[in-house]
């Protein structure tokens, strides 16, 4: 491949059929526009918000493989039950991974484009799960000199996620935050930017081991939601901190209305008079992400003045807009070896995408289990 | 009465034992300050919301009454899961009734409190579930010549509420609306404003006779939620009208999220490139009401861009400034006795409210049954 010009590139496949495929193909590597770069790709995190696109709906319990080498396929039923949420991606060969790093091995005409040729850069914009990407000088952010790949790859979606949470909290006019499943990459990650900048984090936990795991790492407040105590423990951190606005990964259970009950039990103790309504004070739950299967469930017996909704990275960056985004990914690249560092417990090859073990390993999304891709690995 | 120095009041009690306790009991009537008036109430509406102080988390199956006349009194159990919710209102004698009308019998010094003498007027402020109120100039609303109590009782909560609906939808950037328990005296309200209005009303009922009831009303877009063709209706309905905005007075079971997710398949029916994040149309349902007591129970899988939140009148007015919130007030005088007539199945005396059969009927909040409190009938 030194002619840079076919490369192998990973493709889920979800067919009207209801039939799973994760595949290699061989894809022709596009010549660089005049403002566009090639970047040999040697690191890509599997984010959980890119097993989404990566496995569908696929039921992995019936997933099988057949082939060897780079022709592996991965094929397994899509419940019919979930075929509707497909709908618009049924029949599409899809490229996978939102984020990267590697180095430029081709540039455009252009001065921008040239200026990059040899440089490491990170870059966002999928299609990442791939031997080779041609993308825009304005998705690449140019590493410092001494950054690897690997320490690069992850530049994006979980440094601008919890820089945007807690940019949001000051946009709504909340002084604290509440974050579930506090124990994974992001959450350390939430939880060293808190620590650095003084802002109370409420971090809610599903283990004492995940509980010990961010006491160590400074959290002040840490709450274990299977402790019989969790909602006493919850309500006395809150009372603390004055946390009005949680994001939660979970996206499913009964946690999203716990923490809102206890935002008002906190607010309600700060009221003077009896109101059938509640209290005024505006409690707020966003929802990034679904790390529970189970429907959200909830009585909505908090007052009248809360609120749930969905919170996505890209739409959040187009409402703040380009100087207010740019100020966020500045402090990415300042901290990358610090706050926004990133730790993965395996480095796995693209064929390795496709080995059964493997793919359960990362569909679990298990705590402290975090996989980077390095599609220039030797399979 | 005739000195207007005592009467009989309605109060609602929930001791910290459990025990629920409705009883009139005789008050002093205030004398006026300056800007104040006494007024002999006539019509006072039970709406869904004075429900929830009135009876509390009572458990109505346990109700039971001692006493005679004046004396009555009702008892029941709350059962122990519901006390905490309870805590703010325990071992205080409650007043009742959010909103009335009457005949001003009494005026403080002011010329405004003067000019009020002998006026039929509505009020907003609670505790009219009594033969006489001391409010505020500021609370009443004179009512026009030929404006008996009956018609001018419900002048505040419905009618603002359901402009309030449509105000909000305005403010948020929507053109449509959907309503549920939309056959309810507000819901019809609602139809009548949106239909003088020109704006698009998708109304969901539970019955094939309350979808007769509001298209008799001229209602174009009517779903009903137990027929088995319900998601393909809402989601017609949707497409046909772009409603992005809902109001909810169930608060419970599975319907908010069958109506984000209807909007979904509405929105993404318009997208052109398959996003695995989904529509980014925003799509939003207000919960406003607690007809139902299940839980919410939803899978947020609509996309990212959606919220659920509560929704309430007085915190709406207060948001949108006095201006404004006068200008929908004007409205409804101009129109109470058309847009904004209030139909009641019944009108019973303050003993009355304490009969077991009549609590059980207006407990039920069942369509089509409405109770005014006429505080001055004979019991």
């Amino acid at each position: 491949m030194s002619d840079h010009t076919t490369g192998l590139q990973l493709r889920s496949l979800i067919k009207k059929t209801g039939d799973f495929e994760l595949s290699l193909t061989r894809v022709e590597i596009p010549e660089p526009a005049a403002d566009e770069v090639v970047v040999r790709v040697e690191a890509s995190p599997i984010n959980p918000s890119d097993i989404g696109l990566l496995l569908g709906a696929a039921d992995i319990s019936t997933a099988a493989t057949t082939g060897s080498g780079d022709d592996v396929v991965v094929t397994a039923k899509v419940p019919v039950q979930f075929m509707k949420a497909m709908a618009g991606r049924l029949d599409e060969s899809m490229p996978v991974g939102n984020e990267g790093a590697g180095v430029v091995v081709k540039a455009g005409s252009s001065e921008a484009a040239q200026a990059l040729l040899g440089r490491t850069v990170a870059m966002i914009g999928g299609a990442m799960y791939a031997q080779y990407r041609t993308i825009k000088v304005a998705d690449c952010l140019p590493l410092p000199d001494g950054t690897t790949p690997a320490e690069g790859a992850s530049c994006f979606v979980n440094p601008l996620t919890s820089l945007g949470m807690v940019e949001t909290m000051r946009r709504e006019g909340h002084t604290a935050l509440v974050h579930t499943a506090a124990a994974s990459n992001l959450g350390q990650m939430l939880n060293r930017i808190c620590l650095k900048d003084g802002i109370d984090l409420v971090n809610i936990v599903r283990s004492p081991a995940q509980e010990k795991l961010l006491r160590d790492l400074g959290a002040k407040y840490v709450c274990d939601s299977t402790a019989p105590s969790f909602m006493d423990d919850l309500t006395e951190a809150l009372v603390a901190t004055g946390a009005t606005l949680a994001f939660d990964a979970t996206g499913g259970g009964r946690l999203q209305g716990q923490i809102l009950s206890a935002m008002e039990v906190m607010a309600v103790k700060a009221m003077k008079v009896y109101s059938r309504y509640g209290s005024t004070t505006h409690k707020q739950v966003y929802v990034y992400g679904r790390l529970e299967s189970k429907p959200i469930e909830f009585s909505p017996t908090f007052g009248m003045a809360w609120g749930m909704g969905g919170w996505l990275l890209f739409p959040f960056l187009q409402k703040i807009g380009g100087a207010d985004a740019q100020r966020l990914r500045e402090r990415v690249a300042a901290e990358l070896k610090t706050t926004f560092a990133s730790h993965y417990s395996q480095v796995i090859s693209l064929q390795e995408v496709l080995q059964l073990d493997i793919l359960k390993a990362y569909n679990r999304r298990a705590t402290g289990e975090k996989f980077l891709i390095n599609p220039n690995k030797a399979g």
